[in-house]
C-alpha cells in the first residue's frame, strides 16, 4: 500500500485560476494530487450544488496516482462530490480549496464557494482548508505565500482537525513589509453594502449588476479582519454546526409549545 | 406613518410554488407584504450570489403599499439583496423564507436557499425566519402548518431576535396524528450519502445526477431531528458566525507564528 498522503485539491476561480496552480505546486511537495476544479467562474456559489442539471466531468492530466487532474461543469461543492464519490478509489488525507483570487475573511465565508468545497471536505470527515489571498488580479503574486501555505497544510496533515471543522485560512496581498506571522483568529462581523449598477438594455429593459462595499464596524483584536489589517495570516477555525447556542439558551421555551 | 408590519417574503422553490403563496397568505394576517421570489428552481443554491451575470427583476403586482410582488432572475440571495437595496423604499420589519418543499433540518441548512435568504436578512439586521415543510410534493398540505407559522412569526415581530441570528423551523408532514408542539432545537449532525445515478447521454458523453439519502448518526435528543421524528415543529436559531470557539480554543497557538 502506497503511504504517500493523497491531497485533494479544488477551487472557485476554474480550472484555468492561476492560484490553483500555486496550490498544486505546493501541495507536490507534501503528497500525491488529485485535482478537480469547475469549468467556469464560481465566485459566490457559496455551498450550491447541481440538483436541476446533470453534472459533467472531463479528464485533463492522468499520471498514475502522483497526479490526476479533472474539469467540472458543476459548482466548487458539487467538485467535491463527484470527485469524493465518483472519481476517487480512495478517501484522501486532506482537501485544499483556493488559493482563492480575493479575501474569504469576515461574512465573505457566507459567500465563498472555497470554502464551501473545504465545510463539505469537513463533512464528509476529511481535514480540510481554504486558502484564500487578499488580492482579486488574475496576476496577484502568490511568492509570499507559499511556504506559509505549505507549514499549515503540513500540520494539518499530521495532526488533523477537529471533527466538522474546517479552516479558513486569509493571506494578506503582497507588500513592502513581509509578513509579520500566522494568527488563529475568530470570524469578524461584517457584511456587503451594495449599490447596485443599474443599466437599461438594448431592448429598453432594465437589469443590475451586483456591486458594493464591504463593511465592518471596526478592527476587533482577535478577529481575521485584525489580523490580516496587521499583516499577519489569519486562520479560523469554521464549523457545519450553525446553530446559535447562547440564542438558544436565551429564548428557552419563548416557542416551545406542547 | 403607516404603523402597519411591512414584511419581506421570499423563497427559493420559485413565483409558482404553493408554499409561497400560504407564506403570504399567513403573512397578510401579520402586515402588509412585500414579495420577491426566483424566477426558476433554486433549490440547493445555498448562500450563492450571481456576480458574474447581470439580474433582472419583473413586476407581478402593485396594490399600495399592503401587497408588491416581483420575480427576479436570481437566486434566492439576489432576491434579498435586489428587493432591500433596489425595491423597497423602507426596512422590512420582518423577514420571511418558504414555505420551503422539503426539510432543511439538520445540515440540509448548509445547502438550504430559502435559510440563506433568511441568513442575508439577519446580516441585514432584520428579524428573519426561514420556514420548511418536511415534504417534498408540490401537492403537499400546508394546512396543519398554517396557525403554528402565524404565531411563530407574530413573536418574532413583537420580540425580534437576538443579532446576527435567524431562525430555521420546520414542520413535520401532514400524518393523522395531530402536531405535538413546538420546540426549540440544535442543529443535528448528519450528511448527504451521494449515490450519483451516472448516465450516458446520446452523444456518448457521461454526465451525471446528484442523488443520495440523507444519513444521520442517531436522533440526539434536543436536535431538531430528534423533534421532528416525536412530530413536534423544531426551531433553531442559526448565527451567521461560523467560528468554532471549542477548537480556537484547542488549537491555541497551534498555528501561530510570530
Amino acid at each position: 500500500m502506497d503511504n504517500t498522503p493523497l491531497i485533494f485539491i479544488t477551487n472557485d476561480d476554474s480550472t484555468s485560476a492561476p492560484g490553483l496552480r500555486v496550490l498544486i505546486e505546493i501541495m507536490q511537495r507534501l503528497g500525491d494530487v488529485f485535482v478537480i476544479s469547475p469549468q467556469g467562474l464560481q465566485s459566490g456559489q457559496a455551498h450550491a450544488v447541481t440538483v436541476n442539471d446533470p453534472i459533467r466531468h472531463a479528464l485533463i492530466k492522468a499520471d498514475g496516482r502522483a497526479f490526476n487532474e479533472y474539469s467540472c461543469s458543476g459548482t466548487p461543492v458539487d467538485c467535491v462530490k463527484i470527485g469524493l464519490k465518483v472519481l476517487l478509489k480512495e478517501t484522501p488525507d486532506l482537501l485544499v480549496s483556493g488559493i482563492n483570487h480575493g479575501s474569504n475573511a469576515s461574512i465573505n465565508m457566507l459567500y465563498s464557494g472555497t470554502m464551501a468545497a473545504a465545510m463539505e471536505g469537513a463533512l464528509e470527515g476529511i481535514p480540510s482548508i481554504g486558502f484564500s489571498l487578499c488580492e482579486y488580479g488574475w496576476n496577484a503574486s502568490f511568492e509570499h505565500a507559499k511556504e506559509p501555505i505549505y507549514k499549515i497544510a503540513k500540520k494539518v496533515l499530521e495532526n488533523g482537525l477537529p471533527d466538522s471543522t474546517a479552516l479558513n485560512v486569509n493571506i494578506p496581498a503582497i507588500s513592502n513589509e513581509p509578513l509579520k506571522g500566522i494568527k488563529s483568529c475568530f470570524q469578524a462581523q461584517g457584511r456587503w453594502d451594495e449599490d447596485f449598477d443599474s443599466r437599461i438594455d438594448p431592448r429598453k429593459q432594465p437589469y443590475h449588476w451586483i456591486k458594493g462595499k464591504f463593511v465592518h464596524d471596526g478592527l476587533t483584536e482577535g478577529s481575521d479582519l485584525h489580523a490580516l489589517e496587521n499583516n499577519y495570516i489569519s486562520v479560523v477555525p469554521v464549523q457545519t454546526d450553525f446553530t446559535n447556542y447562547q440564542a438558544l439558551e436565551l429564548m428557552e421555551g419563548d416557542f416551545d409549545e406542547n
